[in-house]
């Protein structure tokens, strides 16, 4: 079966700097370069001083989407890529460089099934 | 377990009209309505005539996304929520509706799980 595109579910724990909505843009823009994909726009919301980050990247291959929960250290990413060539592990990983956090749950989605 | 959000993926098959813009723009924003919370942004792009469109709604309670190849009838979906009072089920809903599509994939993945 072939299928268009990978979407990878991940909540992060143990993060730091979230409420720093510069350091999440910097880190939304690396980890698109980690993956080799094209950044088309990124948007950024931030809910006030010591709150949460909504930040959302659309891709040429799809998007990087985070929230943040600086309250509990959490922050909710979704990778959303389509090609043979975009990598989304090394998206992922560069996050949880940036943010000094680990992975607690993980979801794998095929998307898109053709045929 | 407490679990701050829900997630919802889904592949929608059958749909029409996945090459206009506008359409897909008013389409989140009124699957955003029908879900009962509230936009901050909302950004599209469209890769050219005939082709597919991506758009992303940032809400106060996270996101809604939306990626379509109209080549395949397909749309990606993702309607990520936060808070009792967010429906993503209508939210779903009202993209097939508007789309004359139907979903040919989905997990639901309760997100952000504390203590």
């Amino acid at each position: 079966m072939t299928t268009l595109g990978l979407h990878v579910i991940a909540d992060i724990g143990g993060a730091s700097g979230l409420d720093d909505c510069a350091r999440i843009d910097a880190t939304l823009r690396s980890a698109a370069q980690a993956a080799g994909v094209t950044v088309l726009d990124v948007r950024m919301h931030h809910f006030g001083e010591g709150c949460g980050v909504t930040g959302v990247v659309l891709l040429a291959e799809s998007h990087i989407s985070i929230h943040t929960w600086p309250e509990h250290a959490l922050a909710a990413v979704d990778i959303f890529v389509c090609g043979p060539l975009a990598d989304a592990d090394a998206a992922l990983a560069e996050i949880c460089a940036r943010l000094g956090g680990h992975v607690v749950m993980r979801r794998d989605i095929a998307r898109l099934a053709l045929g």
